[in-house]
């Protein structure tokens, strides 16, 4: 017996998706039979929406419903600081800590061995936001909070030296900071982790 | 900042899928910004595809796109077994294995805990429906094919005495075999397995 070719269509998709194998993707995709078809219906509505009323924020590149997202649209935040982070779901979390700052979303970090270069993150939009930010703030500061991996880094560390090459002497720039997370345990914490966690040592 | 409306209705929509936490939901609604918005819009469609087109087959009540399913339809398949089943992907796994007989899809199995009943289930159906098959062919057999489980045993039990209180004294009823699984370890095996395969044993 083959599978209706609309449920096999569903399967397939749900399989495109990251981190969902094709057992997860069968039943996800069965799970709209039966009683859940009305919930199929407004999944499909919710996904459409998406797709159409979505886009990225002018300024920041966050996601946004309008040119302007919420957070460069809000004229109380801070305008004197300027977190970078790899993607919107970075901004989410640091957005949980209370933040008050904007942000600058580049949408993927360096990668080489991937393709990813300079050219595909808005690394150049943030050069120019920045020196617009700098002649309006003299303390402005940019958190370079890209993920603590290789690729992070090593993209943080490109940005400061981008920065650092314009005409900005008091521009502040800061990288998050690193050393064991809350909760963890130093036995278990990895070399890298605990030379971290020396070097960022703060008095007490 | 709020997530913009669209998105956050979108990842609600992941997160009501079973096995989907709110982590994962997040993941899976970003992946249809920026790129993959046209895949969003695919992926929508298929959705709405799967809840207009398929129905379940009016006989065995598994899914399908017309009144009658691809297997009730085959004539050539073996008319005097019918294989019943929890739910569609059990009798997915079942067609892999090159089975040519009928199947009877339940759609769950007998969980009082849950508020699963007797009346939840195509019980009733599949009794009808046996003696409809049992008048044509009087060899016929009932495969009790629902899962190793608690609920699956004792749905195999209930229905078993369903079948046997009716006037039907050559039908065959079985229920699949118990035991070790292909490629496991006796070692690691519990002691129901076990059990299982010592009384499941055949003639070698």
């Amino acid at each position: 017996m083959n599978l209706p070719k609309s449920l096999e269509s569903l399967i397939e998709h749900f399989q495109s998706l990251p981190g969902i194998g094709p057992k997860t993707a069968e039943r996800l995709a069965f799970y709209f039979l039966k009683e859940n078809k009305m919930q199929a219906k407004s999944f499909a509505q919710a996904l459409e929406k998406v797709s159409e009323d979505l886009t990225l924020c002018k300024e920041c590149h966050n996601v946004s419903e309008s040119e302007l997202c919420s957070v460069c649209q809000d004229t109380s935040r801070k305008q004197n600081v300027v977190c970078v982070v790899e993607n919107p779901l970075n901004l989410i979390a640091i957005e949980k800590t209370g933040y008050t700052g904007l942000y600058h979303v580049l949408h993927g970090v360096l990668n080489p061995l991937k393709g990813v270069g300079i050219d595909d993150l808005y690394i150049e939009s943030l050069l120019k936001r920045v020196k617009k930010l700098y002649a309006l703030h003299p303390d402005l500061e940019v958190i370079l909070a890209t993920n603590p991996t290789m690729e992070g880094e090593s993209t943080a560390m490109y940005i400061k030296r981008v920065l650092r090459s314009e005409d900005m002497p008091n521009l502040k720039i800061t990288r998050i900071g690193r050393g064991l997370p809350t909760g963890g345990d130093m036995e278990y914490a990895d070399r890298s982790t605990l030379d971290n966690a020396l070097q960022g040592r703060v008095e007490f």
